[in-house]
Formats: C-alpha cells, sequence, structure tokens
C-alpha cells in the first residue's frame, strides 16, 4: 500500500461530524448495489419513510440531497429563488450569512434581518421587516451551529405565512436533536443535516418540500440555475411511479443514514430529544459551575447539543484544542468569525450524547486550564453534573 | 429496528457503480473522525496525491468534490463559465447532452457539435467549428457511459489549444480503466467519478485544474453561481497553509476513496489498463462469438470498460435484465435515450473486470437467450474468451 489508512478513536464533541456508532459504520461496509436496483428502491423508500417522522412531515418530496447540509442549502435557495425575487433572510451567526450569500448566487434581491451573534431573531422584527416590502421568502436557521442559539419558529412561521412568504428552515444541527415540526409549524420548505444529532456520517442532506413549494419549482420561468440539484429531476428519481435516472446516489452513505435513522426512531423521538435536552443541560451547568461563562444569555435560547462558552482570559485557544485532541482525543470546535479564538463550540451530538463523554471533557477541559494558569473546580462541576441527570 | 436493511451480494457488471472490494467498504467502517482534525488532513493530501498519478497530472488543484461524477461536471461549468460565455460541446450520448445543460444553466452560448450515437467525435469537425466562432471552452467526453465509446482525444487537444480555448474533459467512467493524460494532452479541466474503475461507491466526483483554468475562476466577473462548488473555496479547504472551513467533507467517502486508490497503485497503473483492455476484448469477442451485434462499430474505439450491445430481435430488454438480476444476481445497463429497449451496457469496471465474472454473465445471458427462443452457443464463447485472455 502507498499509504496506510489509520485513523483514531476521537471524541468528537465538536460542532459535527459527531460519533458514529459501530452499527452505522458496519452498514456502510455493505455490498455497494446498483442506484436503480429494486432492492435500493425499497432502501430509498424506507429512508425517506423515516425522514418524515424526523422533519415531522407528510410530505411526499422529502429525501436526501447527495452532497453535504450546505448543499441542503443551496437546493431549497435554487429551487425556490430566480432573478430579482425578493428575499428576507434572517442572520444571527455564519449559517444565516451563508444562506444570503447563497441566495445572492441565484439573483435574489436579498433583504438581512440580522441579530447580534448569540441572540434569537425576535418575531417582532420579522413582522416589522414584512411591513415594508412583499417578500417572496424568508429563510431562517433553527439550531445555529456557530453560536448554539436555539431559534423559536412557530411565531415567526405565523407572521411569515400571514405576510403570504415562503417559510424556509435550516435544521442541519437541530434534526434529531430538538423536535423539528415542520407539518405543524406548516414550514414551506427545510433542509437538514446527517451527521450531527442523526449521528450519520457527514455526505447527505435531508429536504423537504409541501405542495406550495414543489408548485413554485414546478412552474419557474427558468431552469433551476444548478442541474445537480434540480428537484424537477431529483423527484422523479426518488418518487414517481418508473423511477428515472438522475444521478448515481451515493449507496453506501444512504445505508449508513437508514441505519442511524433506525437507532433514532428504536429509542423513540422523544427519548431522543429528553436525552439530548438533559445532558445538553447537565454539560451547560458543570461548565458554569467550573467557573467558566456560556456564549448564550438567555438559557430558553441555548442549545442542548451544541454549547458555545468563553475562553477565560490569557488561555489561548489553539493550545486547548490541541491538547484536548492529542491527550485525550477529544475534538472541540473553535469559534468563527468575529469570535474565533474567543469562543469554544462543544457538541453533544446524537451518539455523541452520553453521561461519559461529559465526564471526561470536563475532566481533560479542567486538567489543561489548571495546568495553563485558571482556577477551576472539576470535582464540584461533576456532582453538579450528576445531579441535575439523575434530578436531585 | 423499524426496517431492516439487507443488500443482496449482486455481481455490478451495469455502466457504474461497479463491486466494491471489501478492504475499501471495510475502510468506510473505519470511525469517523472531523473534517478538519490534522489526521483528516493527512488522509486529504494522500487522497489528492493518488488521484493526480490516476489524472496523470501535477495540477495543485487535484481533490474530490464532495457530491457524486455529475458534480463534477457542474464544477467544471460553473467555475469556468460566466454569463454569455461561447462554449463548444461535443454531443455523441447522453453525457455531452447533459454537459449542453449544464453549461447552459451557466448562462453560456452553448454549440452543439453532434455525431451520431456510438461514433466518435471527429477531429476535423472541431476544427472547422473552431473556424466559424471563437470559443472559451470545449467540452468533450472521454469514455460516454451512454453508448461505450472510446473518444480519442490528443489531435482535438491541439486543435483546441490552437483555438485558443479551454479544453475540458469528461473522466467519469474513463479514470482507472483507460490512461487519462491531463498533464501530456494539456487539458485545462477535467472530472471524474470514483464509482466506475476506481471501484469505491459513489459519492465523490475527483476533479483537477491546471493554472489556466484556476486563473480563470480566481478572476471571474460575477460569484460563481453554485456556492456549493465554488472553487475559489473549496481550494483553500483542499489546499492552502490555513485549512479554511467550506463545507464538512464526507469522511466515510474520503476513506473508501483512499482505499479504492490504494488498491490500483499496488496493482499498478500499467497492468490495471491492461486488465481492462485484455478482460473487456474478451468480452467483446464472446458475445459476438454467441452471435450478438456490437453497438460501437470500430472495434478501437470500443471503450473495454464499458461494451453496448444490440439487444437481438424479438427479445425483451426488461425480462432478460430482471432475470439476469433476479436468478443470478448480476446487473446490466439498460440502453438510454433512444437506444432504451435497443441496447444493453454491461460494464467490466475496476473490482468487476475479472474473467469469472465474464464466464458467469455469459453463460447466464446465454441461458435466458435460449430460454427465450435465441439460438446462441456459450461454449464456442467462452473457449473465445479463454484464448483470448490467455493469448492463444
Amino acid at each position: 500500500m502507498k499509504y496506510y489508512l489509520n485513523p483514531p478513536d476521537r471524541i468528537l464533541m465538536g460542532p459535527g461530524p459527531s460519533n458514529v456508532s459501530y452499527k452505522v459504520l458496519e452498514a456502510q461496509a455493505k455490498p455497494v448495489i446498483g442506484h436503480l436496483d429494486p432492492e435500493f428502491i425499497k432502501i430509498m423508500n424506507e429512508v425517506a419513510d423515516m425522514l418524515r417522522l424526523l422533519f415531522g412531515t407528510k410530505n411526499i418530496l422529502t429525501l436526501p440531497i447527495s452532497a453535504t447540509g450546505s448543499a441542503g442549502m443551496e437546493t431549497v435557495c435554487v429551487n425556490l429563488l430566480e432573478e430579482g425575487d425578493n428575499a428576507l433572510i434572517c442572520v444571527n451567526g455564519v449559517f444565516g450569512t451563508r444562506m444570503v450569500d447563497v441566495a445572492e448566487r441565484c439573483g435574489a434581491n436579498v433583504t438581512k434581518l440580522e441579530a447580534p451573534w448569540g441572540k434569537i431573531i425576535e418575531p417582532d422584527n420579522v413582522k416589522r421587516a414584512l411591513k415594508v416590502k412583499k417578500y417572496k421568502f424568508v429563510g431562517i436557521v433553527h439550531a445555529e451551529t456557530s453560536t448554539g442559539v436555539w431559534q423559536p419558529l412557530d411565531e415567526i412561521a405565523k407572521i411569515v405565512h400571514e405576510a403570504g412568504a415562503l417559510f424556509v428552515t435550516d435544521h442541519v444541527t437541530a434534526i434529531g436533536g430538538i423536535p423539528v415540526e415542520i407539518d405543524k409549524l406548516g414550514i414551506d420548505a427545510a433542509y437538514a443535516g446527517t451527521q450531527k444529532c442523526i449521528s450519520a456520517p457527514p455526505g447527505l442532506s435531508p429536504i423537504t418540500f409541501n405542495e406550495k413549494s414543489i408548485e413554485i419549482f414546478s412552474h419557474r420561468k427558468k431552469k433551476v440555475q444548478s442541474w445537480y440539484l434540480d428537484l424537477n429531476m431529483i423527484g422523479k428519481y426518488w418518487g414517481g411511479k418508473e423511477r428515472a435516472y438522475h444521478h448515481t446516489a451515493p449507496i453506501s452513505s444512504i445505508y449508513g443514514l437508514h441505519t442511524a435513522l433506525n437507532i433514532i426512531l428504536e429509542e423513540g423521538l422523544s427519548n431522543v430529544y429528553k436525552r439530548h435536552l438533559t445532558l445538553g443541560r447537565a454539560l451547560q451547568k458543570g461548565l458554569t459551575a467550573m467557573g467558566l461563562k456560556l456564549f448564550v444569555e438567555d438559557e430558553k435560547y441555548r442549545l442542548p447539543e451544541l454549547t458555545s462558552v468563553y475562553i477565560p482570559p490569557n488561555i489561548d485557544d489553539k493550545v486547548v484544542r490541541m491538547r484536548l485532541l492529542e491527550e485525550f482525543n477529544i475534538e472541540i470546535g473553535a469559534g468563527l468569525g468575529a469570535y474565533a479564538g474567543k469562543i469554544w463550540r462543544i457538541g453533544l451530538m446524537g451518539h455523541t450524547c452520553n453521561i461519559n463523554n461529559i465526564i471526561l471533557f470536563l475532566n481533560a477541559l479542567a486538567i489543561i486550564l489548571k495546568n495553563l494558569g485558571f482556577n477551576c473546580d472539576n470535582s464540584d462541576a461533576i456532582n453538579e453534573v450528576y445531579n441535575y441527570i439523575k434530578g436531585y
């Protein structure tokens, strides 16, 4: 062999990918079959069926796009937006910013509705913006991976629909971690990722479109600018009576997703959400007990699956992250944009989300921080975590 | 479990995916690590290094796009073409036709240079077309997966460069099966697939761009219309001093590709090409000996890794393909477009390309055809195959 492949066994507590169960990895080692094989079409139907449960939807057009999460974002934009369309995009982190960029590349007139990083988008501000101008499309991120903000969607959904716009939502870090309720909120189009709380490897982006959104891309003035992401064609490969060849689906990745979804549904969605909420809050209490300050001030807007925390003064970001990785095999995430070097992002997503990982991480972090001169007590923090989880 | 995942063990002799070695499948079961982990960056560098060998290039910008082959096609088009650019695209099958569609979605003025399906694009016709009009971009398919035509590229490369245009080539079904010579021919940008002769699962599309092509997308008038495929950003994630986060690479698929490339380089590229050529020609002799007619008339333009053959008169396409699949676990490909129901496409790609698969396939096909009333002799055909391979 020219090169030896020997990836280490990490504890993935960054903003994704999360750890992947051996069952999912084993599924990816099953034999590859053809993308039009009747047996594969059965698997595709089962994946779509399970995705509908996670999205909380009956939408027929629910499938994984054959590329990672950002391609899901691009899929909703290229299919729904045309040159000159007005889009209102809510921006309070990297992924809202990215949606602006993607929508502008579709030729849309984009208005940004901004909130500071770490804060939610206030429904009243959406209401005001929608009174000023008529929009076709309002985009928002449910779980901002760059900050750890949990954006409430119900009020904004009503406001957007009253204004007659499409409501488009990013659930990349939400799906499988906190409830996603496409049909209940009447969300028109949405996308997600597989490598966060679903705990499948990266490589696919689940999307779902309701009838109203399907009508829009079925009657466009111009063709969808991306051939690869054109749902007029992909829809016929994933659904319909005769499966029309479009592209070759990533067979092994679909096997992995199939197994990861099965694992989630076996645990039960409400148990999965409860596990994330309890353990996420426990980690946050542990960090606070260690004397660290959380980035998202208001607890109710803190994602349980992704916690941002300020780096203590005089502590070097990279030194800590590299020592966590090299000495303890633990990966956490760096801050992005203006918060690079200022915050860490700690994921407790899917398969990673268990009590032992919290204990290992808090101890490892405390050892390193103490070693670097930051005074903190991990035994108190661990007790705090344990008592919270047990409900004492 | 809600659904049980149990894909059958097929012999994949269609136009791709091909069979995947257990070594590659095992690699996909290795633990997922972070997309910015130093250990993963090492793996990325090794993959790029091995891809350069298969492409026959020293191009720095050589990497797998995180999506299947058609996304590779879209990557070259969206990065190199802008609104109003003149593109000449050679069309003698589905993938040339697809390139026209993709380029038009980029706003290019596309001129089609057509040849009948099953024939090559004649260099003289390219020369004539380039005298009529000034083009920025000339696109052509090296191995047409819809017909099995092996397109010679050397003469056309010279003609295109003399006319001052970019020469852009599709090697999806070529790479790892027949020699690809990017630097020798001075090809400016190219893309390929992983699920054909490389025998990794589908999900990635290797691309390579030379300095001239990099200059073009680095100095565009407008942003690349696809955020996901914008090489200005992807290049910084795969190369450069500081790895800038763009999207989350499909970790497990990269592991699989890493192993598949290792396997090819261990056999040696010249041995790999010789195996494809010998076995492909042997299969073609076997089919002819059985009384079947090959679709590509001129032997020197027949791909060894993909053979198109006419369906005998009064034989039902679907019945034969379904019986091959159900009775023998053998998948072959249907004809596309005007040749649906008229030809079959038989792949002998990568890991699938061995003598035993030829023997099994010819016997299975002969049994079914005889059973359906088409008179053919498989023992002669098998002898023909064996003698050709052994050089008797």
